[in-house]
């Protein structure tokens, strides 16, 4: 049994850490950190939880967090987290759900960030926690950057393609729909019911930062690539559906497409490679960490089209940061996180 | 490890019985019996569930389904299981989530639903499967008539202020909100999306069938009771909030009202008395066998409020006929159904 | 044709009356005062009226808006317009869409607003602007208070009940369902989409402010009275659905308390009885200034259940407020609103 | 005064035609055929215009309609009309909202519908009803092919870029999201509340058959192209987002670009190109025959990024349906037309 803790865990990304922790059988909730509403109920903050956990949210203590968790998530806006972990003792092990800890080199991250990186050395001990992508690098990584939303999305739909050589590696085009709780949970206009129920729209668009992370893996997998990715906000709460569309690098018929997916997620625990005549749709993922994967190849265009669907909480977050824990301690990848998702 | 098998596994109610039972450390589910969709994989007939269950919907075979099955769920259209009961093995516990053996009587089913009771001598094996009313009737029945989802968040809400004589059996005003999924799968222009999306109102008032069990509980905890049952549609898909409006025997405080459900509810598994000024929303039983009340007293007109939510496919459907499996064949009433319900 | 100004026009209260007023014949928009997002195009504040307005939102400068307005909307948070109104010239006529000139006196106001009321003398030459119930008065005030959109609602469903004499004056419940707009436009936890999309729950219960307004009104209608009020936020940006239910003064029929509906709503021009076994639903007052009214009687305990479905931003707020604008300036009562809503 | 019938009056397109026709002063509704829910109340069938009509649908008689109607819509299954049309007089102008007018020759209507056109010579009469394109073609054609809704938004946002020759006709990508009402109003499971709300998914995918009317017009812009068209199911009852993704013919600035809009759609009535950092989103359109559209260069990979926002049931349906009956019947092409939406 591990002592766990979260710090950010009034957010939905932490809040979504404790929730999944509560179904982890070697994981013992230790500290719930907080920056907004601090010294609340733990179960006002998150009603969902009430009869199970019956303290109140704490205020930062990074010795004491440090001195009794051997795991600690960190769930909060990007650039805390890298002032944050020297703080800790190194012992503990930490998954970092934000932006700091996801790129190889603080170059990347300061580009897309603007903001330069004061942990620059740590970064050598973190790991980029898309398991499907890096699963070793995980298990002896003492820190994972867990990606972002889309990027798990994105990368998910296009690694099988890239990696058999099928499509090419440029005029990639990634149109994702987002519920609006990847948003986070402070108050503004782009969240507000009124302004976002009964609309969809494009933003950050050229330039949204999670481009950074994609680029960064499609390069690992295919040298110089080019991609153009477009974030929309759609009226739900959660799920992420990314549609990606490759252009191919030979004639390509579907049954090769889908052999490429198989061949690549075969094997894993949390992505379904959908076949017959379905196609991915979140809801079929509803807190639940797996990843719906399915492909297409349009007779006319040629275009492959490669569809992921996510929980943007879960394998988009919170449901990825447990399974990166549990391959970093050892423990079976499902761990407390093979649950069907909710339908309908 | 009992065989545990489904009829009505195609609609929402009988896929969110499979959904729970694959949590369930003791069930093993046999037969996916189905209506509908029937030979359909049952990964395509509920997509949450692909990579949990291979199989096929089956059709109907109560023999095949009695001789290796130790309980059966029924989630049928009222009227079916009346005759279906009497062909599976008297061996068999059954839990049937439709009205069929709600009342006690034939007369009080054939007031309502219109249409003769033709099992009239296995009322007599059943018990009506509100726990927190009638625990131990459901620990020795057969047959458990499952609640209705409207009954169960009304009588959970109302029953502390009649057993504690706080609040007048007469002139109770039951106001309920329900998600469209308490309408079923069968699509309808009253499911149709286009017709509920932004939009709310009631229907079937007066005389919305749920009034029969409503009453005759009613008149189990009160003698003569008057009362007004008024369902509504609004634009989610699960869940459901009663709003009871009941006028005091005598002068009642907040507080005397809030003890009436501390004592009710001290001792219950799922039903969560709020403290402090947090109100039941459904959202915070989204997935969850939970039901959260809280009680309120106006100073100006002396009326008292009583608020009961529920997500009305689980503690108003499935999951409450899993703790009415748990408590038929002894297990511990919460196994397999304790987990907190998604937030956000 | 008149010079008409709008102050708040960046909220949705504001951003309503504008979009009536383009449609009407008889007014000129003159001067768009908003509080936040001043200096803004106004298309940008309000992206549907691109292309009808080119302008930009103002900074409130209360002289020059008097100097050249005829008639002058006020959508500002409550307790602003008492301040506000005394420096316009008394030539100009208002439409305050809070709650500052609502009440007949100060010490009501004082009482549900916890504030005391400036501008007590102006109450004489106000009128409250429920054109169903005080057409006259609204004729030959030079002040408008707008009514709160759930008294709007309410009142409709219930003033034939109590005129007629067919329903008691005491023990009225009346639950409301409102849609999210209602919160206003600034950016809270009440207003997250995640928050409360996929959610019901009552707030401000007992003792929603506009309470007040509700009493002051029964009072009127019927002496001493006494009723609870509840409100209930539901996931949709605009309509309210009022139940009210009443107790009989005396056995009451279906049809008799229909008769009481259509006579007191025979002659009005927005006001609807549903006839037959249809019941209000709000989708059927989008975008309207539609109130739409039906009445039934629940033969077991005798409770009569009135309904009012309304938009709360047109019937509930911008559009009563251009019908008082219409009524005070000697229009036709309809002009620029006799537009069907959208549906679906 | 014209007299104008609609034929298929109780689906979503019908209703919406009858809608706009109450608020065109040059309009006399005659005759409202309908194919389901013949003989009810129009107002029953469409709640919002009741108080403005008091008749009930009529069963189809083509000689009655044609007797006494100056322009007939139809809005019905596709393949209906063009059995239907030949039995009018040909003294009736016809506008057709399904696709049996929409292509120049009965091969390509055949490739896509996989049914034999009965009335090709009619074709000749016919123009394809997008007037941004083809606005003389319409003023003299007798018929008008009502363009789907997916087309009108995707072939808005494409026809500046390949018209100034800035993007290549080869490796479009349309991408299109849209509001449940796109799928008519007969219940399904494709339209059940409860599986498409929380919910987004691709359909139709490759092979949609709107792409057979967008082949056809890029084809008349740009001679051979290739391109793909996914069509998307969002949680939203109106409304279509095409986002659309091009390669450029050379280098291009985003200034190019939006020059090549500001080109295009300067003297257009019903096309807004945004400006600034706004980016389209359905809830600006929603209930009017506006279309926004903006465009972005992504400076990494120089794809073209174009976005056209409608409500797909007036300017994707009804109301450009009554723009090309304006058209075709020399009233001012806005009439009856130039109404800003609801937001929120």
């Amino acid at each position: 049994m591990l002592n766990v803790s979260v710090i950010g865990a009034s957010g939905y990304g932490g809040g979504e850490v404790v929730r999944l922790l509560l179904g982890h059988p070697e994981a013992h909730l230790r500290h719930l950190v907080a920056e907004t509403r601090v010294g609340e109920p733990f179960a006002e903050v998150f009603p969902n939880v009430r009869g199970f956990i019956d303290g109140r949210t704490e205020p930062l203590d990074p010795a004491a967090v440090a001195a009794d968790s051997d795991v600690v998530f960190l769930a909060l806006p990007n650039g805390v987290a890298m002032s944050l972990v020297p703080q800790l003792d190194d012992r503990v092990r930490v998954v970092d759900l934000a932006a700091d800890f996801r790129f190889r080199g603080a170059p990347a991250y300061e580009r897309w960030y603007k903001t330069p990186h004061i942990a620059e050395a740590l970064l050598e001990e973190a790991a980029y926690g898309l398991p499907e992508l890096h699963r070793a690098e995980i298990r002896r990584a003492r820190i994972v950057g867990n990606p972002g939303c889309y990027p798990t999305a994105a990368l998910l739909a296009i690694a099988p393609l890239l990696r058999s050589g099928l499509a090419r590696p440029t005029a990639i085009v990634i149109d994702a729909k987002s519920g609006v709780s990847g948003a986070g949970r402070a108050a503004s206009s782009r969240t507000h019911f009124s302004e976002v129920n009964e609309n969809v729209f494009a933003y950050s668009t050229p330039g949204h930062r999670h481009s950074g992370e994609i680029e960064e893996e499609l390069r690992l997998l295919a040298g110089e690539v080019s991609f153009t990715f477009t974030p929309h906000l759609i009226p739900m709460t959660r799920g992420i559906l990314a549609t990606v569309y490759l252009q191919p690098a030979r004639a390509v018929t579907r049954e090769a497409a889908e052999a490429a997916f198989r061949e690549a997620y075969g094997g894993e625990p949390f992505v379904r490679v959908l076949d017959g005549e379905s196609l991915p749709q979140t809801k079929a993922t509803l807190g639940s960490n797996f990843c719906d994967v399915a492909v297409r190849v349009d007779p006319q265009s040629g275009t492959i089209i490669a569809f992921a669907a996510i929980d943007n909480l879960v394998k988009g977050a919170a449901g990825q940061a447990v399974q990166n824990m549990n391959l970093m301690c050892g423990f079976p990848e499902e761990l407390g996180l093979r649950v069907p998702g909710l339908f309908p």
